[in-house]
């Protein structure tokens, strides 16, 4: 299979046939007079990428590779603005060295070379961010140290339940590594198919569980990072208190401070019971106020997510005046259907209807699911303006926050587009709060749509800011969402960062740009 | 009542009567031969304090007090060696000036004065620390900051269950502040009654729960922290994925980076549901194993302790070949008969015996946990070596741990004082390992003691160190884990913390020679 330069995953999985044709008759049939002509991708010896700018040392050029494909293959992540600038050919910023380390000395190596030569490195695990992080958006040449080459799980320990896995491994290739163990990570982002155990750690991804362990931090045991400073290595635990957490350092750091090399991460048994159900609703605020009352309810549903009126429509089929509430339970141990029943007892006290027969908005939700970035990429195509953004906030401001957040975006489109939609669902809850993940859909102007996305997202981004929103809950901040990242994190705890990095990596070579 | 200013909690609380008399007489019967003579703690007037070495300035004055019982009282905090010590008059390191802020203001002008004037400064919660955290064992002059008087919960969300609550509340004027409310922080450590919320946040406490949320650490939405470098305040969120967690780099900081004041705590709705038993084992492998599978069952009891066979003896008056597994289950929501009955079939399933009659365990259990530091200060009185420590570790290493850590204690004993005990229970599980917490018993030499416990916490914590635990699981660094702790952490996060210490407490005034 080929992964896809310039847009998601593989080339062959793209949207093509009867798909894409139902997809845009549906588009074309919502907004008429919209432009969809397709823009094919350019072809990547048309890109006219600048030569590279380093040469690595002997010692290390068989790990390097200067191929133009293989350097604009890592130049964008995959957000909407990095597929959009690909398929326009804006590739600004390209790293001139592609590393593939085989082993963790060969890391060390590479850091050395980055270290002494002064050249940016920017680690890489499957390259699926959405906000900047692996973009050598600065002047100077960047080697990018893409991580694919470590992707075993080296050691089970099947008392624990716990695996020391490489950084580099994608999802599937894990899983398939831990099936015959009986064992899984059960870590599913939607990415999961195009991303690494690396990058969900060094960006605090958040995975399978709508509730509980919600962000991959909390299945770390131990973590191995190799900073220009020295290898930091925490040892095996199931719980600490010595000290503030060194894990809890590195994760999220984007790969600012270090290159996590490897972790000991806490598996699950595979699932044999499971129960779900749908409920919709008649209105939101009753909706969102029966989801609070099952994140509160300690029923910890492995799945518990609320799709607004829209979303529901769009993704899952179904019309409801206030939403449709995915439920689903799962247990190695022991049966779910009493917790499962009781979630709906919680719901039906809100007004929540079980969702009987036709579409199971449950299972269809979940096929949709690993479509939406190839239907994205198909859309961008015809110049529509197709993104997403995330956040988490407390229940007391859902309310607000939900309001404000939908009218930036709404006036935004309106005066870019004249028309479009905003969606929200959640996909985590807390008994603090949701995690609400928005959809921004509407017809763009060809060669302007990254613009138009960026006056959109600095408009909803205020307003999340002014509103009690965090700028990220498990996308990462990277270099997109840095400006509010700033506004939102302490000061002292910014300085006391920079002081970290400039420890670990006094050169300020690694990931330049992103966090600090 | 009279905080006790040698020993535990109250004066008029202390082991008198007959409860006095059946403790010495149980003891005298185990160890025949042992001197037990009581020694009666020294009068403050006698210790001979030297004079302070500092004055705050005028405008400071009235926050603070010099005064000798105030200064004894905050010298040591409440381990085994803290409190000999004190009974035998031998307080090195006494704070020179108590101050007391009201506000948070007074927090700032406090730091600045130390800052100014060069002088250490202590953060002092309830002064319940067993591991040095509160003790200005250094030279040079010091003050402790006792933020007993920042003692409200200011500001309740009821919405997202959560509240705004000043660091100086102690465990029982906090839940008194949150039950009109229906709402409770449900963190109960062992010293509940004297630890305040900013104690508990700043060495990462352990808490009621033995599964999930065992550490406060979940339980925090956002803080609030006064540093030398200014005043770093996180957003309340119930999920965050934006960068390195703020918050995580004060928890378990101990005092070194900052004074927390303030935290936006989670809360929970009172529990109306409770299911509770106990379990037999003839053997304590199989209780072992039993643990861990309900550990890995997803049941998530809130209580999941196993009692070796002596602590079973000791504390819970049960006879057993392998120990008792105490369980509990609890909710605010439904019913938790099916968990527990669940969890007691997969302890049947590894041959326990749900406990019929008699005492029950669980309920006996509670009530000795509160009195157990109050017994422990009047067999120190009599010579007595009683202390506890505690860890966590992987199952796999579970069974080599606790052989090497009870060999290495019981060799220890029988050097020192001949005779001894030294029993194991599990405070917290989690599905890759438990948290054993040990109790030492033996009798020791009076003026002696000290040392004779010094050189067991040196063999049992170098076979924690070998055997892959950590030096604390809930207790904290301070100063007496601090060899242990230096040789756990990785060194480039040794010298990352280090770097941020340099930022925010550029004079190094914050709890000298803690962490860092």
């Amino acid at each position: 299979m080929g992964r896809s330069w310039w847009g998601w995953g593989n080339d062959e999985d793209a949207l093509a046939g009867p798909e894409l044709t139902a997809l845009t008759d549906r588009v074309a049939g919502l907004l008429p007079g919209a432009d969809l002509t397709d823009h094919e991708p350019p072809k990547v010896a048309d890109l006219g990428l600048r030569p590279p700018r380093v040469r690595p040392p002997n010692s290390l050029a068989g790990l390097c590779s200067a191929d133009p494909a293989d350097r604009a293959a890592h130049a964008h992540g995959k957000a909407f603005r990095d597929v959009v600038r690909n398929l326009r050919g804006e590739l600004a910023h390209v790293p001139d060295v592609i590393a593939r380390p085989r082993t963790e000395q060969d890391v060390v190596d590479l850091l050395d070379w980055c270290t002494t030569a002064g050249v940016a490195a920017i680690p890489f695990g499957g390259g699926s961010s959405v906000v900047g992080g692996v973009e050598p958006r600065f002047e100077g040449p960047a080697v990018t140290i893409d991580l694919g080459g470590l992707d075993q799980v080296v050691e089970i320990d099947r008392t624990s339940r716990a695996a020391r896995i490489q950084a580099g491994v994608f999802g599937p290739h894990l899983e398939d590594q831990l099936r015959p163990h009986g064992l899984s990570l059960r870590h599913f982002p939607q990415s999961f198919e195009f991303s690494t155990l690396g990058g969900w750690l060094a960006t605090r991804a958040g995975g399978h569980y709508a509730t509980l362990h919600t962000h991959i931090d909390d299945l770390v045991e131990s973590t191995r990072v190799i900073t220009p400073s020295g290898v930091s290595e925490s040892r095996r635990l199931p719980g600490s208190g010595a000290g503030p957490s060194p894990d809890r350092l590195f994760l999220g750091s984007e790969g600012t401070l270090g290159i996590i090399t490897e972790a000991w991460m806490r598996l699950q048994d595979r699932p044999t019971h499971r129960a779900n159900a749908s409920l919709n609703f008649a209105d939101y605020a009753s909706a969102v106020a029966a989801t609070r009352a099952v994140a509160q309810s300690g029923l910890h549903p492995a799945n518990c997510r609320l799709l607004d009126p829209a979303e529901a429509f769009l993704n899952a089929g179904v019309t409801t005046g206030g939403g449709v509430l995915v439920l689903g339970f799962e247990s190695a141990d022991h049966p779910v259907d009493s917790a499962l029943a009781r979630a709906v007892e919680i719901c039906q006290d809100h007004g929540g209807e079980v969702s009987e027969g036709g579409k199971n908005p449950s299972a269809h939700w979940r096929g949709s699911f690993l479509r939406m970035p190839y239907q994205r990429d198909a859309l961008a195509r015809r110049s529509m303006i197709v993104e997403t953004f995330e956040t988490a906030c407390t229940w007391d401001r859902f309310d607000s926050l939900h309001a404000a957040v939908t009218t930036a975006a709404t006036d935004a489109i309106r005066q870019i587009a004249g028309v479009g939609l905003v969606t929200c669902r959640f996909t985590h809850v807390y008994p603090d709060g949701p995690a609400p993940y928005f959809g921004v859909y509407a017809p763009g102007t060809w060669g302007q749509t990254v613009a138009q996305w960026d006056e959109i997202k600095t408009a909803v981004s205020d307003a999340l800011a002014a509103n009690g929103g965090t700028i990220t809950h498990h996308h990462a901040v990277g270099r997109d969402h840095r400006p509010w990242y700033d506004r939102q994190r302490p000061d002292p705890f910014a300085a006391a960062l920079t002081a970290a990095k400039s420890t670990l990596d006094p050169a300020g070579i690694l990931n330049p740009g992103v966090l600090i």
